[in-house]
């Protein structure tokens, strides 16, 4: 074989885990909760941050939902999630807009210093033209951020949904989105990073390195993808139940100079059927043995 | 919005249709037949070639299928498929270039110019050692290749097949490989350009147009990527059900010199199990209107 073998694929299989203090769990990761269940129980566990989902938000507001996780002490992570800028008319974009900087609101009033952008695209609209709302959408939105001094992460979603969630697909794409978009020596719009949706890409190697030394480096979520998934959406893996090999891009993170937090995003209708309490020790567990 | 709009996005409407000459039907598509009823039905339907999956062949032989496909004066696309040369050890990977070259063989007895290759993928392998064992796969049976007179066209699987069929999941990678791998001046081993697989990718206009300039455009397969899939493997849509923008796509492959046989490759248990002759005349429908 030719003696081709990347620093990905070469990282040592006895990295040392990472450091519980830099676990963070998405609310969503634990849907049936309600944002003061998840904040009692994260507590309880041991789990230090938690990054907060708008749907667990909603029902109580951002002042109420401020007050409850103050109470445990929890770190927010960040606000997932803004974006989804793309539209057929103009209408459509303006609301996008104002959405966005509602998020960012949001961010603010419970602490969470970023927001995640997820793309947005429309079934029919060409890509070319959902690449140029997306632009369009975080420049219009980024001085209300700055002002707020909250973050931004785009996160690049995996091919599998550019038809409608996300145009924006790779490490490389969302780097010169951020580029193109910062004032010179900025960085309120930068990258995050899900193993979900970039462990693919020949190029994640070379891409986390460059955007760690744009800066660019915002989030880090982990789950796995299963081989065999029977949902496009809601199948995602626990980790170790899949085939991405964390750690070596965990280290590829933390050679690009990321030691922020390592945020747990797991969709799987099949955990949400699981016992909560029981799903959230198994997470603490595969956090330590397979990220 | 921002006045960035691609040349694929903004290809005209109004593209006339291409030429039925240049329709190819793959023999997967129409599965429930036997490779004589396919090559019987497609004559009389007036579809001008076709690509012979080895499925097809298995069962009467090359020599046997090379008389059927002769007596209908069919044209022959290719031979789909060789490739998967990953393997855990490395007598499944001997074993990987042998079945590569009995499909040389098999092409060049029914009078295939092309075979198709998928590379292939092993859960739990490091994708960057799969793509090392595919470039040395494919270096190993290209002698072969170029004695029989036949060319490869390594085809980019979308990267929701990484884990298990292909670890080559983007042209700028296929183009890499196939640049490494030809001897200078050489074509023999090319690119697939399948629409399903590639039509997420920013790069992909910048891609057809710079692996036309090397001569690797091969071979390009059409079908449709449906918004709502309930199977990412069996239910791929007829040119139409979806969302791909192919007449674009169809312009930036002949914008790069490509003017060789369109083939319709749809895995579809829908289609499947449907009435196979008004199922093919819904695909010349769809070739005349939507390619």
């Amino acid at each position: 074989m030719t003696a081709v073998t990347s620093a990905v694929a070469a990282a040592p299989a006895t990295l040392a885990p990472p450091a519980l203090a830099r676990l963070s769990v998405h609310t969503v990761t634990t849907k049936p909760w309600s944002l003061e269940t998840c904040c009692r129980e994260y507590a309880e566990a041991g789990v230090p941050a938690l990054t907060v989902w708008r749907d667990a938000l909603a029902p109580i507001g951002a002042a109420q939902a401020a007050k409850i996780i103050r109470a445990t002490g929890l770190r927010v992570t960040a606000l997932c999630r803004g974006g989804f800028f793309p539209a057929l008319d103009a209408a459509g974009r303006a609301r996008a807009i104002q959405d966005n900087r509602a998020a960012i609101d949001e961010a603010a009033a419970i602490g969470a210093p970023l927001v995640v952008l997820v793309a947005g695209a429309v079934p029919g609209l060409p890509l070319a033209d959902a690449r140029a709302m997306i632009a369009d959408g975080i420049a219009a939105v980024l001085p209300h951020a700055r002002a707020a001094g909250v973050k931004l992460a785009l996160e690049p979603l995996h091919p599998q949904y550019a038809a409608d969630r996300s145009a924006v697909n790779t490490m490389a794409q969302a780097r010169a989105i951020c580029e193109r978009i910062n004032a010179a020596g900025d960085t309120t719009v930068g990258i995050a990073v899900d193993v979900y949706h970039v462990w693919w890409d020949d190029q994640l190697e070379v891409e986390i390195a460059r955007s760690g030394r744009l800066g660019l480096l915002h989030a880090f979520h982990v789950c796995d993808w299963k081989v065999q998934s029977d949902d496009a959406l809601n199948d995602r893996g626990l980790m170790g139940e899949g085939c991405i090999g964390i750690p070596a891009i965990r280290a590829a993170m933390e050679n690009a100079g990321f030691h922020g937090d390592i945020e747990v995003e797991i969709f799987s209708k099949r955990w949400w059927a699981h016992d909560q309490r029981d799903y959230l020790r198994r997470i603490i567990s595969a956090y330590g043995s397979r990220v």
